[in-house]
């Protein structure tokens, strides 16, 4: 028998936890499932009382949290990433192993050999992106040097998008599946950064949108994806130094990424500084700010911002624009002394809000470039995943699954691996990677040539 | 008889000490010069050896510092800003006046009270720009205000420039007389905010030096400027709250601007984040990273890049890219793995070196509208310094004489402000720009209409 304590458990985690509840008689567990407010977990468990239970969970108290792991084997953190060090260490002084989605902390990668030599797995990046990426890469890379490849070029993007069912009228063909203050910000921060034939190659963020690349993926169509600032960390964990290509890039649908470049280049994404504004300030007016003096107030705003763009009136970019209503006096900004970023996030919450009918998309990428026997091929292995509901969404299916999968193999002892761990090895990825595809249908498909 | 202790005595403070040295007999003061590295003193001060005396000092030393300050009645400090603190503290333990050229920090903002109480003045802002710009503007501001009138527009430029004779074959017409760090990440930060007619106007960075304005100044020819950031923190001390158009900006000579708009445009002013370059890279294969791949490998490398920019590849802003020697194989970048803004600090600091012979220039212009017995005025109050010499620089003289003659004035009793204060006020004011302009020839020179 395994006793699984599940930290945390928001909408999220719910397909984690439908996995974790259909095992756990099979499986001989005892779940746990500590939560800040465990009230609404009562009739998800209702059908599973006698190896599952809720109990209340301050993140904030370490003494609840050391005697829960305490009573527990194997602890799963769907905690915020910040709140991660504090369970590790809990883990660490009770010898259990520890699971979470969230990237590697330079604070948690610290404490690798500690828990090597604890014997216990701190497996982190497990869920979607970071996780299912790994897995999927690596599953290719490893069959490419099997047969005695040597990789030149490797690309991978993912996004998290809106089923084009979805989509409606919105010409962005994008609403918020996930974190609207992240997807505001993209690309902030230090520049991308990627290697192409060997060269260094910056994007600054003012071209980021700008520089966008297209490709087409099976069942989802065309695409387009921005670079990732951080192409080149990947090269040492997927075992590539030296590889003279490698680009990580974020998918959106065609044309998102031009119209975007638009609300950079006005300035609207700067979180930077407060612009002292009044709640009551129409979108117009604090357009107008952005732009120079026109030769007479208010002479065609539209007309003069696309000038200022060197876009076309009629350009799509332009469309995309009015339709989220920047030229309406109707619309205020709605928060005072706010920075751009907050008023755009503001009026995007409202326009790109997910109603409950609609089905959000997953969609990953992989292109391969190697040589085998002194020939040039190229593979790509693609994954489109669909929305089942608004509570079992693509993402919670793709970020919990592998997850919970991943747990299960840990439980049953088939993992070997100790210390701070991702899912970069063929044990963890052959069986997740299988399991995904049988049960659930997610399952890449691959191209070669 | 008073005792004036001067912290800090470098290169920046020639021009403050020569002129306390020029008046200490006179005035009867005893002189105390507390410096780091005080050996370089001792030919300044031999002839003056009855009133003055240089000791080392270490600004990490509060004992010797309260000591020091213990023992004088007004105390200068051109330390670096960050160190005045400590400093203000000592003066409020013993009472002591202290004058600086650094701008008000929230810190000092917080001692006013008990400055007041304590019968002290801590006089802020009194170099150039911040000091120098406070005078001349409040002696027009109080004297339209004076006569009745009402004002509508303030604009005030200030820049720390190269003496034309000094410019040689440079096409940027620049040199670096200040800090070359401040220089290179000019603009950066919070975006530029200003008032335009009762209208907020907001520059973001991409665009800040793309939208600079020109204007002329007598006996400087045409200039440039670009916006600063603070504009909008300057109604309150100057008493122009409601003024619908108020900017600030910093001077720069015609064609700079554009051209340095193209090395933001490049990515090249950008500190967020290391290259993980060799210092031997060259400057060609640096923008190579920061270009879009060619077509093919080495394709013209300054022709591609003018295209990227939407430059002529003849155009000036192309010539001044092509002078810094960025298109030059044999010009390695000299810093292992460096931010651009480091890489492009390294690289001007070469090209823009000033050479013993070369004389500084400071300008500033203010321009003021105002309503007057029911008709429009615009009035213009502009100055141009040129250095002496290398030690006793434009920029030593402008930020050293108003400090200078602040704290003799205030050593005669004629200071009746209390607390934390700037010199806004006539009791400073009008005696410094009246000496400024009899002793020294630093004259605004008033234009109107």
């Amino acid at each position: 028998m395994s006793r699984l304590l599940l930290l945390g458990a928001g909408r999220s985690a719910s397909s984690l936890l439908q996995y974790l509840l259909r095992h756990a008689l099979t499986e001989r567990w005892q779940l746990t499932v500590a939560d800040v407010s465990p009230a609404h977990l009562a009739p998800v468990l209702a059908a599973h009382g006698s190896y599952a239970r809720a109990v209340a969970f301050d993140s904030q108290d370490e003494a609840r949290l050391d005697e829960l792991v305490a009573t527990h084997d194997i602890v799963i953190s769907m905690l915020p990433a910040a709140l991660h060090l504090p369970v590790a260490h809990a883990c660490l002084r009770h010898r259990r192993h520890l699971a979470t989605a969230s990237y590697v902390s330079p604070a948690i990668r610290a404490l690798h050999d500690e828990a090597a030599q604890a014997g216990i797995l701190l497996l982190m990046e497990c869920g979607l992106d970071p996780g299912l990426d790994h897995m999927s890469a690596m599953q290719v890379i490893d069959d490419i040097r099997g047969q005695g490849g040597r990789l030149t070029s490797f690309k991978s993007y993912c996004g998290g998008l809106l089923a084009p069912a979805s989509e409606g009228d919105n010409p962005w063909r994008y609403k918020f599946t996930w974190n609207p203050r992240n997807v505001v910000l993209a690309g902030q921060g230090p520049a991308a950064q990627f290697l192409d034939n060997g060269r260094l190659r910056v994007i600054p963020y003012q071209h980021l949108f700008a520089r966008a690349e297209t490709l087409t993926v099976p069942g989802a169509g065309p695409l387009e994806a921005y670079a990732n600032r951080d192409s080149l960390s990947y090269r040492a964990p997927y075992g590539l130094d030296g590889i003279p290509t490698i680009l990580r890039g974020t998918l959106r649908r065609p044309g998102y990424c031009a119209a975007w470049q638009a609300l950079v280049q006005l300035g609207l994404t700067d979180d930077s500084f407060r612009l002292g504004n009044a709640a009551t300030l129409s979108w117009p007016a604090l357009l107008e700010a952005f732009l120079p003096a026109p030769a007479a107030p208010h002479f065609d705003l539209p007309l003069r911002l696309s000038q200022y763009l060197h876009l076309a009136p009629d350009s799509p970019e332009m469309g995309r624009l009015h339709w989220l209503g920047l030229f309406s006096e109707a619309r205020t900004v709605g928060l005072a002394d706010a920075t751009p970023a907050q008023l755009l996030e503001k009026l995007l919450t409202e326009k790109w809000a997910l109603s409950p009918a609609d089905h959000d998309q997953i969609i990953m990428q992989h292109q391969f470039e190697f040589e085998l026997h002194g020939q040039r091929h190229r593979r790509t292995a693609s994954l489109v995943v669909t929305g089942a509901d608004a509570t079992h969404t693509a993402m919670a299916q793709t970020v919990g699954l592998p997850l919970g999968m991943a747990v299960r193999r840990l439980a049953q002892g088939l993992v070997a691996q100790r210390g701070v761990g991702i899912p970069v090895t063929a044990e963890l990825y052959e069986p997740i990677l299988a399991e995904l595809a049988a049960d659930y249908g997610i399952a890449f498909v691959e191209q070669q040539g």
